[in-house]
């Protein structure tokens, strides 16, 4: 069986206030991505990337309440090359035990992702996003939209 | 004055069971670095690592009780390329609003380092490792013992 591949290609903060969040990373001295949303905002790493994203839209996202997202209000996340691959990396960090917060499944993004804690609680995203192809060594580049492209 | 570069070199996640965490890991799929030690397991990603330490070593690295970590439980660490860098960061990181957890001092691993907490909570470790050369791209590759390289 498929096993995970040793990568980060995403990691999530869950944050209260947008516009708060937003100001301190660019503040810090980060630019945000072209690709980013009223409600996500999108910095291009190394190789991954760094969200922002409503605390609250990531407790849906993981099937959780808000009170309870724990160490999860930071996830980590592991992009895949499709479908078959989320349910096989998912299927194994089951199997090695971890805890299913929410099983595989399409997602209103027009993806496909679940959510696992590992022993302690991490909360690791596995997903497909077909907006967001990988690199052969598996690194990700936010693409950049179409009417920005060019 | 210098700001923060936009990456992230190191994820670290607090775990209360060395053994049982690194069982997971590896039988999700993941293969620990040579450089690993008992109380620190590592993983080389792609021009980043994940580190598994432990939980209350953690906190007390970063000056806090255990059971207020929060999401501190896992911690996002930028790697400079020398002290006066963690300084300039880290004072910008404060400038834009984030709020000192400790400030950046020597540490007992042989470098130095400060810990932060950004507007929401998620904790950010500014550090420079004498003993983990960065890449001219700011990518991490960890180094291998001397005793087991070739």
């Amino acid at each position: 069986m498929q096993r995970s591949r040793q990568r980060v290609t995403l990691i999530t903060l869950g944050v209260r206030n947008m516009d708060r969040a937003r100001a301190f990373y660019e503040g810090w001295g980060w630019s945000s991505h072209a690709s980013s949303l009223p409600t996500l905002t999108l910095y291009q790493m190394h190789g991954a990337a760094l969200a922002l994203f409503d605390r609250d839209a990531l407790a849906e996202d993981q099937a959780v309440a808000p009170d309870t997202l724990g160490t999860g209000a930071a996830t980590l996340a592991q992009n895949c090359e499709d479908r078959a691959e989320v349910d096989a990396v998912f299927a194994a960090a089951l199997d090695a035990g971890g805890t299913a917060r929410k099983p595989p499944k399409e997602v209103f993004w027009g993806g496909y992702s679940g959510y696992f804690a590992d022993p302690d609680g991490h909360v690791w995203e596995v997903a497909h996003n077909p907006y967001w192809p990988l690199a052969e060594d598996g690194s990700l580049t936010l693409p950049v939209p179409d009417a920005q492209a060019g």
